[in-house]
């Protein structure tokens, strides 16, 4: 049946889980306009709205780190995605991990690195990386 | 090290991804605030901000099916939440499923149910569940 992609509870946007198709891992968590969801499934790679820059951010464009598209899932409340992709290369995260998510959050307030760096960032991005989520 | 999770960016909200720490699937998305987070951290039970009743909103008070935190990860830009959790019950979603994520979006604009339905809502639920996200 036809769903209409609810942008309205976050300003023109909704919120994009990524998920590793294979592992199941979560990557990232990206947010996408109505051309943004539009573009990640016209062209089977995930293309994000970036609300620091204003613009369209297709992720790999600087790193080669494309997430290829195996499936988007939609909530029950139409607000929010699940894309799970194939994720090319060694990582989805600017500061050089598989996935954003590499810090455990402790009551004390303070974050605790849990995963291991699996490339180097300055390798792969010729500038400092720009926030862009 | 100390982490300042960044509220600013979604008006005083973060989005919070909740994810079975077993099997790996993705359960639901909601938001939090400050408050919630605290309480969450606090209580080791998941506490949402509810957007649309514009205050907290602790996971399973009607159903039960409360969800248990295991751990909490912070993303790279500390703008994200994943709470990796029990969950307690059959499911998450207030219309009878494991998961939010119930329906794949294809790019025709219509969504096909890809899961079964773990129990019945109206046994679970008193009243016609209201959105909460």
């Amino acid at each position: 049946m036809p769903v209409t992609i609810d942008f309205v509870k976050s300003d023109g946007l909704v919120p994009a889980i990524i998920q590793d198709h294979r592992s199941g891992e979560v990557l990232m968590l990206g947010f996408m306009n109505a051309q943004s969801v539009d573009e990640t499934q016209r062209s089977g790679e995930v293309v994000f709205f970036s609300r620091s820059r204003n613009k369209l951010w297709k992720k790999g464009e600087s790193s080669g780190h494309v997430l290829k598209v195996r499936e988007v899932l939609v909530d029950c409340d139409a607000d929010a995605l699940l894309v799970r992709v194939e994720p090319l290369g060694p990582g989805v995260c600017h500061e050089g991990y598989r996935s954003c998510f590499f810090r455990r959050l402790e009551s004390t307030g303070n974050a605790i690195i849990v995963a291991e760096q699996t490339f180097a960032p300055s390798a792969v991005y010729a500038q400092p990386q720009e926030k862009k989520s």
